[in-house]
């Protein structure tokens, strides 16, 4: 079988690199058939070139070109819904229904639609105009974006489509896309629905790019790359942590979603009121998608309290009932058994799973484990390891002081929950520990698992180091997420003609909210 | 003399450091008699603890809170008007008027005033409320904030008084200020004030702290330290990197103005019309203050044309005219001088000046440089080394073309300016400059000089890596300069007493705009 194209420059070309590798399908263990290429620098240096190119093309279009394409973009996505589904099915072992079909397929053609109508709008240019000065100005794009993609999102968070795609693109950007070696097929019909969106909206040659892989001292040789504007990375923190001290040295901004245990807090009394069914939320939260979530929750606070034996018996109970899902790749499986090592090493006592299970499939056993809150926090670093999967530690603690001290011990985190009772039994114990779990993570919930991420203006999918790289900033929140691949771009004194279309007096699209000398409105600015 | 003391957790103390060190007098040469500590990492370490439990304090606190400390903050340094002015002057050699008390003065009380605005009604805190999915999202403070102030700005950048301390305050955060050592007893007074306002406020102590000086080493690891929430630094491109290194190593968040050369371009024709005003306006620009501005211009691009020649020569005598001006410090003057060996050891030649002038006093002969555009391609890396002072360097291009090519060698800057004739006739070189000197700058100017930086929202002082860490952050204009020292912070599905009060229903102020279900408003959320 030939091996598949790189997208360069805007055609399909023969990767000049040598060695390939082959995607495999968890549920069978399985090499798939079709090959595809590890990229050498002289093509990624071939990229970086078209993509600076096409930067200059377009930077001074209107948002409506951006917002063209993203629409045409998911249309045509939506045109190959069935070989996506097919192929993602295939990659990932994740059901076609559901969750490929009906929930990351219109998750990514709508991000892609909302997107495109921030860059309509320009809402996101946060566009400010002080009129006795007459200075103005705006977020412009920043240059060719570099999107290193997840394996756990093939289709919402792919590099080729997905959040960080939408919003560097809806801001103004080419696209170099590193796609996720573990679904490379997925990410080929993706490309082949982008490549063609481009050719129909009149994209220049190099707007959107594909490369499948490239060596880690590759990856690290483009983030800081003088032509390249910016990168996303959605990953481990090994990998993540590397290509940010490259990115940082060259002075390029970089945006991570690195590791999250996201702390789940259950307020003494809460058990007390609906312990059986926090159990049963908690289980399906936990192990929706094999666990394999960003904001799965992997740490789980309990009162020491007979309530709080009782949900563990039964999160155990279910534990062990619920089937044994399917892991995206071998080293997921590997990370979540060493993981599960790491914890007991550092003290967890293992209360279900630990195991692979036999056969050919990727998987680990649903695993449980337990600590009590003053062994945690006598070892609360390596407590903090992530097991990425269907794995979550339990930290008995034996009041809210332990509770307190556990929060006050936590890294970063892009979630945070507290669960209370609904009277106000537990709002004494709230107002000691929220204060300081608020600020460990992005996004703190009460009285709801972390698992959903609703694409809304007020999402926040960041957090505090080290679960992003910037506690300021959101990959997905639209238009929130967009301004990570803007530059802020003053224009003062600048002659009237020669001002972006959003900074002119007239507001160019009747609805773009402008903030003009203090207030935000559509207006136009008055010439009065 | 006894050595002044520190300001660290509510107290005045004596320093437990042996070091100690005198600012000079830049005017004549002389110690000033006043002796400053140089602080060890103990005490460093006391600030930052009790920095943290000051922001663990205030962090939910009302906006309303920090207003009041930086209002009272502005009327106690009024207060001490003359001893600050006195204390500027001796420190600076900078003239008393017009400068340190009918500009700088003036202008630090009202950013410590507009920082107070912002702050009373939540403005930067960009809330954002999606009432279909309760989710609500809005900037909230960061950590304690240590701040680097610039030698060049005693009062209005003034780690203890100027737009990192006034965004960093009113964002809600704690500071703590490494006091620039150029003028160490107009940073005292200052804390004094903010002292005594921190009392009346019924600030925590630990709210505002100061440090005199402190060992490179030692300031690695307060910008590095896990309590700390980011840093903000103004100052040299070499201390503010090592500074950069060891904050993004630990995944702090730090906000760099570095070294800047301001470009301006003279398009073809602007000369032949007004090119005497413009060699008036050039020289005003870069002579003020000594040139000792972030955004003085430091490379002008002209035509080889006759009227370029005449610029050259008009501007070569008005820089011989013009008095010679006292630098701020030794290492200015060492700087400044080296800085111009660099650009002739790289081709460039001295037109006028270049020497210290005889005397005690600290000084550079007004220094004009000049170069050819072809050898100025050859070796752009070189002569874009600042000369930080009454220095700048000529380019004399042949055509647009060459013009282009050198905004094409650009390093990143806070400011580019461009000239041309005002009824079009450099409109084709505008448009063929103008987009690739955009990329590069963080704010462009049409015909006017980059010398001033205006406090207005639309203000950007920031620009691309080198000239500072980030292009999508200012460190003036209020409120996006506050960002910087806030964590995006998002309540998912939390109820309702126990959000910030700006994230609540109600309007708290009847005039905070938030983002509502994607519409700016001051309106409650509606109930309907």
């Amino acid at each position: 079988m030939a091996v598949s194209k790189v997208l360069i420059g805007g055609k399909w070309i023969e990767s000049a690199g040598k060695e390939t590798f082959q995607a495999l399908n968890p549920a069978t263990g399985e090499l798939l058939p079709e090959q595809f290429p590890v990229s050498p620098w002289s093509e990624i240096k071939e990229a970086i070139q078209a993509a600076a190119v096409a930067a200059s093309a377009v930077k001074q279009w209107p948002g409506e070109r951006f917002a063209r394409f993203l629409e045409d973009y998911a249309i045509e996505i939506e045109a190959r819904a069935d070989a996506l589904v097919e192929a993602a099915h295939l990659e990932t072992a994740y059901p076609v229904s559901p969750r490929i079909k009906d929930v990351e397929l219109p998750r990514t053609s709508n991000q892609l639609r909302t997107a495109a109508q921030a860059a309509r709008t320009g809402a996101w240019k946060q566009a400010t105009i002080d009129t006795a000065s007459n200075i103005r100005s705006e977020f412009g794009p920043l240059g060719p974006i570099a999107i290193f993609g997840p394996n756990n999102f093939p289709l919402a968070f792919n590099g080729m489509a997905g959040g960080d795609f939408a919003a560097a693109v809806a801001a103004g950007n080419p696209v170099i896309t590193k796609g996720h070696p573990a679904h490379p097929a997925t990410t080929r019909i993706l490309a082949e629905a982008a490549y063609m969106a481009a050719e129909k909206t009149q994209m220049p040659p190099g707007f959107v790019q594909l490369l499948y892989q490239m060596d880690y001292k590759d990856g690290e040789k483009l983030v800081s790359h003088p032509l390249m504007g910016a990168t996303a990375f959605t990953g481990s923190r090994q990998g993540g942590l590397a290509l940010k001290a490259a990115a940082d040295k060259a002075g390029k901004p970089i945006y991570l979603e690195l590791s999250s245990i996201n702390p789940i807090f259950l307020l003494p009394e809460v058990l007390e009121e609906k312990g059986e069914s926090l159990a049963e939320e908690f289980t399906g939260s936990c192990l929706m998608g094999t666990g394999q979530f960003c904001t799965n929750p992997g740490l789980v606070v309990v009162p020491a309290t007979s309530a709080g034996q009782d949900f563990i018996k039964s999160v155990t109970e279910k534990f062990k009932a619920a089937p044994t899902g399917t892991l995206l790749a071998k080293n997921v499986e590997q990370n979540l058994l060493d993981g599960i090592r790491t914890l007991k090493a550092a003290g967890a006592e293992l209360l279900t799973g630990g195991e692979a299970v036999d056969g050919d499939r990727l998987t680990c056993q649903n695993t449980l484990l337990k600590v009590s809150a003053a062994d945690f926090l006598k070892n609360a670093e390596a407590l903090q390891s992530e097991a990425f999967g269907n794995a979550s530690l339990l930290v008995v603690a034996d009041d809210v002081k332990q509770m307190l001290a556990i929060a006050e011990s936590l890294e970063g985190n892009l979630t945070g929950c507290l669960y209370s009772e609904s009277t106000g039994k537990d709002d004494a114990a709230y107002d000691q520990v929220a204060p300081v779990l608020r600020q460990k993570v992005g996004r703190l919930l009460n009285d709801k698992m972390p698992t959903g991420v609703a694409v809304v203006p007020s999402m926040n999918h960041g957090g505090p180091y080290p679960s992003t790289g910037h506690p300021g900033f959101t990959s997905v929140g639209i238009p929130a997420s967009l301004v990570r691949f803007g530059m802020l771009q003053c224009y003062d004194n600048v002659r009237p003609h020669r001002l972006p279309a959003t900074l002119q007096d007239k507001n160019p699209t009747g609805e773009t909210s402008r903030l003009i000398d203090g207030e935000w409105t559509v207006a136009d600015v008055s010439n009065s």
